[in-house]
């Protein structure tokens, strides 16, 4: 145990005061992990949009004031009593998909969606319904389970994954989201055939795109009806990004007819539907969805880090911006304009 | 060849000269086969949903005067030039959905929508755009490819499945539709597991049923809301049947997070959209749909005809009533009021 075992930490976080305001760098408090619990020193962060979404007070169960993140890279400072499986020192990537190998869900091999801790997560709560955040004397919610724009983080045991200490975690700190998610909802819930070329996916030709669609070169069409022209038939695979219904809808009806495979990895706004006729799904298309790409995030995560060592899974590629801590707010507009494709924030 | 190869015919048939009137016994003129045509003496016929859903006008495609139906049995009369795998005598099932193994569908083993003659078949004429009806000096349309509601009709040899002669046609009719469909939606569309519970599955407690659920016993919740607390936590499995958009919708929400899949059957009323809220799909459920229960049609329906013969599968228990051509209309009255599961219709 490091010598702040069991004491709070005070360090450096950009917290989130309340919605559609910037980030602010503040001085804040970090409770000892309680029992079960494991306090990361957080090294790395992704900024995310699902960050972007609840910041942007879109997400109608977010809670303010609040430590957003949770694409982070870290190594453990201290353990809660009955941690067994995470020691300090190890390197981790917190989870917001945990895995507790118990509930239905986790014996279920169909899903990953572990229930475990559900219910309080979404409150912005530990395990046992309080936080380990304090700031000018104010409590601070914890995100996603995560809460990785802060230099020292508490998370749930179930929500670690421990990781080949080889593995840089200014790189591998995406593999906590926008990786693993993009790439399993490939191979785990469309179950893409060809994983050669999955493995190489990605958002640019040098992932192996071969073509690109814009919409406003077709202003006579729906985008459905152009690139069912363009590909002869629709689709085989859709994936929809970024949690647009409109997109949903033409990502489905782009599929092609007694095939097609639709997965929905965006997140939409609160409340609103997606729509379509329902012929499109008795003539053989098929609508889906994806949280973390399918993967049993504890298992799994351990094992994307070692594809990547093994250089099967491009992962630096997508880091396209480095920015410090209290640059975080540049890394949104970075983001917002799509000039990054993802940017790491050091937080030392 | 019969006596009446290359002649035609005059026999009664059920005509619906209009949408949303009843049937009219005629003495109607049947053509002789064209060629890659086949003939056939139909003796027995279900009455369908799907006939009514035409007869009642819902159809926007629907073309009068016509000959409905699409679950038939009967013997080949003559075949047209070129015709190689049927012949005079052959037992056979027509069918609404036709192989034609050659077409990117039928190559393809994901699918059992053969598309070759969509397009004349969606317009109620044989692949080269005449009829072989004709009553009172009018043409009437084709329906589905089939017409069985006719003593003789002409199909495509692409849409006749040859049966063995063992099985009694006033029966197996009947694997010309619905018990072929949703038999196969759970085997092949939704891939329902445990399959010793498949095979006795239908609407009764003969079949397998161990509970029954009626909404207007939960007045103060939603179908899906009470179906998820029923079944502590949602369906494996569910099946729309009826065509009617809130039930699908009510049918995919009452599926297990994670893991659950809702199969679309039912044909909905022209125009209509389905809508859900993303996140039920992004929490791992699956919507999808199949018509013909997803078999390939030429090469399945004599394998269910031995699956029949060899009481693997229940037919019998389906014919809940039996009726004489003329009294057809009744057929439809005990459809709609809900009184029969199948009334199966002699035509000699």
């Amino acid at each position: 145990m490091s010598g702040t075992a069991g004491q709070p930490i005070q360090c450096l976080a950009a917290v989130a005061w309340e919605a559609k305001k910037p980030l602010t760098m503040e001085t804040i408090e970090v409770m000892p992990p309680r029992a079960g619990e494991v306090r990361i020193k957080i090294l790395y962060t992704g900024v995310c949009h699902t960050d972007a979404y609840t910041l942007d007070g879109h997400d109608p169960e977010g809670k303010f004031p609040c430590v957003l993140g949770h694409e982070g890279g870290g190594v453990v400072e201290s353990v809660g009593e009955g941690v067994k499986s995470i020691q300090p020192g190890d390197h981790v990537i917190p989870l917001y998909t945990p895995q507790c190998y118990e509930c239905k869900f986790c014996k279920n091999p169909k899903t990953n969606l572990c229930q475990k801790i559900r219910s309080t997560q979404g409150q912005g709560v530990m395990p046992d319904g309080s936080v380990r955040f304090t700031c000018k004397g104010k409590d601070l919610f914890h995100f996603m389970g995560c809460s990785t724009f802060s230099q020292y983080t508490v998370v749930a045991e179930i929500s670690v994954s421990k990781v080949n200490p080889k593995a840089a975690l200014e790189k591998v700190c995406l593999l906590g989201c926008g990786i693993s998610t993009g790439y399993g909802a490939a191979l785990n819930t469309a179950k893409v055939k060809q994983e050669a070329h999955i493995r190489q996916c990605g958002s640019a030709k040098e992932f192996g795109m071969t073509e690109s669609f814009n919409p406003k070169d077709h202003p006579d069409k729906t985008s459905q009806q152009a690139l069912v022209e363009l590909t002869d038939g629709g689709l085989d695979y859709t994936f929809e990004c970024i949690g647009n219904i409109h997109t949903m809808r033409a990502a489905l009806e782009a599929c092609h007819k007694g095939w097609g495979v639709s997965t929905i990895i965006g997140v939409a706004g609160s409340g609103q539907e997606i729509s379509t006729r329902p012929f499109q799904l008795v003539t053989g298309r098929v609508w889906k969805g994806t949280a973390f790409g399918g993967w049993k995030s504890r298992e799994s995560v351990p094992k994307l880090v070692e594809e990547y060592l093994n250089k099967e899974l491009k992962v630096d590629e997508f880091v396209s911006h480095n920015v410090k801590l209290d640059q975080i707010n540049e890394a949104f507009d970075l983001m917002h304009s799509g000039k990054s494709i993802r940017a790491v924030v050091a937080l030392f």
